[in-house]
């Protein structure tokens, strides 16, 4: 990362703690120079990507100030929700979602696609390329159905720094986190169980427990401290609950990091109540703070968290290369790999491991981790500017999804249909609530480098919204009009 | 393919057929020059190729016959199985095969690899090099969750020579057959399900069955014709069967080919008690027989069969592309893709479809079909010369697979355990039942081109097995020995 693209990240980081107060002066463009030992003009250019990312504020002969109003559109409310377990929907619209292909003419905004354009991943593509020049092919012949070995030593070592401890022989590679979801709740349930599950949530671990025919209780949650622990407790004490599903760190939809007491106290009342908890880590990695955030895993003293995770958000989805660390479920989870989908293709193994080997992941983390923050504040800018008032959204601190909440009687299913005519595709918020909920809401990617385009389309998505609630209030009574009545 | 493999191979076939009987003079070397236009130097490679698969004989001054004596073993029996459905076992005994990594130290006679260094996959690794090399990297994005439709074009077009007429809609891109298998039963059966499975069948395809909770109705299965319709009409009417899951064509492990009226008969069976068929085709296009023989699928009218293919056996099992043709059950196969694995990795499939538009597929499939049936022959001349008195072999008509069977109490389990110490591995014949049947029988790999060392390890298993069998007769009465008592 050049020099003033770190200083912005440092800087900016400090901001966002609220080191600094609002309306308070920035440190002077020398005395910054002369700490970081760094140019007037890397501080300057620093001093720019935090304007451009509202962080900072020029003043005349005075120099940087954080901005007076940083006014933020409100947080989404807390959903009340049916507290009973109840069948899964939306599969409808999910696999509308899912069909839609990456195409010039669209602008995606629906799915969980990462910026794969960086050019910290070339190294990626050129191992990929060299294992296919290579004569003896590896990447033809069926691999360990638990995984590359070589693969699983790195993401062990990768994990301590969420504070995990396993080693390569805990772990089972798998075909993108969807698949260790997948079998973690194979290894786990049976029809008719019930898991509970934050709300909203990823629609993806949903069906999961829709194909296997179990029943999901949506748990009250805040958008910025995760899922509510006394209305879980209550669901542990009324329902026969077999597992909790859950992704606690910059979770996807809302982007909170559960603060790690939280953490703690859910793994013991998992451990009181003797449930399983399926724990989705996949966008953990891009967690806007340094060290990341500590998994629910890290805390597990007795093998009852399935860890799931991929680098299909932090590398590249298309790689279809994810894992999970099953806890005392391995040898169920090694069953559901083999009856699954065999073995995971061994090239992209290869390259990723060699990859991180070669120390290529850190680089590029700490260069999406930056940039997916500046894009955050952009796009949460943009809402503000360009959406109905009212308008709510979240406050991710890591990954790339912006949650946006508008009136109650608000339809995002039909703003998406108004919104694909021009082009544009969101995802819909009922896709995240196995009862439909969350009609009134819509999530927003913004793993893309802000742009002109980009801009253009978020004004159009909160003008469509726009009339759209302006349709669906009482019409104003009519003026009279002059014209004819038909013939 | 050169000239002289061609005609090889076109000669062979008519022996084969039996249009030439044992102890006929063969078209003399001059005849069949003439008539192909080739030269005599091809015509005597051709038949040099033809003399070492055992299928012509020289005599001095007489040219070429057919040998005398093409003593093949005798044909494996048709197993007594218990005729109710019963839980899968045999999951360890898999694991402990699946986790065996291709290794120089190891001969590797027990798993479904491919040969996969013809000279005839070039074009695809070429492919794949140059997808990687592509800046606008499309491997790395999500895909269609359907499958890329260029590849799906494809196999949709290829189709037509098993008889079937489907399009690019109706079929949906797996990670290998294995998933195709998977989703198929988990589209169609519940946990406690009755499924009736040809037997022995594939170990991949009954641990699904497994996985779900589901039981197998094992049916008896003829070595030469494939599973008993008597018996399997019997059990419909004796069982709420829900499907019939079979490898009607080049079968794995008995490597028949079901005639087309028994195709024709099951699939009147399976409307008349309206149960659905899980069609696992993925040694299909292996058939040596050109053009290849029909699917179940070609026969279905009301799309009740759900055909499983993949490209892991006739071009290699590391790419993981796998294909089902679900007839009526396309949604529900969608969901359950969606939530197993979410699309398929975009580049692999990429390089496979301009594989097969640009032409190579077919030459490649007709250079594999050759080399395996010569195998074939070759495994089979070394299993009469190496292995105990009254073993049995299957003739297969395809694939790559023979199926060996010794005497009754023969452990195939222990004979693993013996040659994995001198460094060999075999498919124990127990893990291809539900119940753990065939403990005295093996499958045996021949993919591999025939060379010294393969024949020095056919031999070591024989001669294993011969000391295992000595072993297991009551011993010989003791004959005195000076040996000294213990101290």
């Amino acid at each position: 990362m050049t020099r003033y693209l770190e200083l912005a990240e440092s800087l900016g980081q400090r901001i966002e703690q609220g080191l600094y107060r609002a309306g308070e002066r920035l440190p002077s463009v020398r005395s910054l120079s002369l700490e970081h030992g760094v140019s007037l003009t890397t501080v300057q250019q620093a001093y720019r990507v935090l304007e451009e990312a509202g962080l900072a504020t020029p003043r005349p002969k005075s120099g940087y100030f954080v901005p007076d109003e940083r006014r933020l559109p409100e947080l989404p409310r807390v959903a009340r929700l049916a507290q009973r377990p109840v069948d899964i929907s939306q599969w409808e619209d999910i696999l509308e979602l899912m069909r839609s292909r990456p195409a010039p003419e669209l602008m995606q905004f629906g799915r969980g696609m990462p910026d794969v354009v960086s050019p910290t991943l070339k190294p990626l593509l050129a191992n990929l390329a060299r294992l296919s020049r290579r004569t003896d092919v590896p990447g033809l012949y069926y691999g360990d159905i638990q995984g590359l070995r070589a693969l699983r030593e790195q993401v062990a070592r990768l994990a301590l720094d969420s504070g995990c401890q396993f080693g390569a022989e805990d772990l089972v590679i798998t075909n993108g986190c969807i698949e260790a979801l997948s079998t973690a709740v194979r290894a786990i349930c049976e029809p008719g169980d019930i898991v509970a599950v934050d709300s909203p949530s990823f629609h993806g671990a949903m069906q999961t427990l829709k194909g296997v025919g179990m029943k999901a209780l949506e748990i009250p949650t805040d958008p910025l401290t995760g899922i509510s622990l006394e209305a879980l407790e209550l669901a542990l004490e009324q329902w026969p609950i077999k597992a909790i599903q859950i992704t606690p760190t910059c979770n996807n939809p809302f982007g909170y990091v559960m603060p790690e007491a939280n953490k703690r106290a859910l793994l013991r009342l998992a451990q009181q109540f003797d449930v399983a908890v399926i724990e989705d880590d996949v966008y953990g990695d891009l967690a806007y703070r340094y060290p990341r955030p500590r998994t629910l895993k890290s805390f597990d003293i007795d093998g009852r968290v399935l860890l799931c995770s991929s680098f299909s958000k932090s590398l590249a989805p298309g790689l279809r290369v994810g894992w999970i660390a099953p806890g005392r479920y391995l040898q169920r989870i090694l069953h559901m790999k083999y009856i699954g989908s065999g073995a995971t293709a061994t090239q992209p193994q290869m390259a990723i491991a060699q990859f991180i080997a070669e120390g290529h992941y850190p680089p590029h983390l700490r260069r999406m981790r930056s940039q997916y923050q500046r894009n955050r504040d952009q796009m949460s800018a943009w809402v503000g500017r360009y959406f109905p008032a009212g308008t709510r959204i979240s406050q991710p601190l890591g990954g790339f999804m912006l949650w946006v909440e508008l009136a109650e009687q608000f339809d995002s299913l039909e703003l998406n249909r108004r919104l694909l005519e021009q082009g544009i595709q969101i995802a819909p918020g009922c896709i995240f609530s196995a009862a439909g909920k969350y009609r009134n809401c819509l999530r927003l990617n913004y793993a893309a480098r802000p742009c002109p385009e980009l801009e253009a389309a978020v004004r159009r998505i909160g003008e469509t919204a726009a009339q759209l609630l302006s349709e669906s209030e009482p019409p104003a009574p009519a003026i009279s009009s002059d014209v004819p009545a038909p013939g």
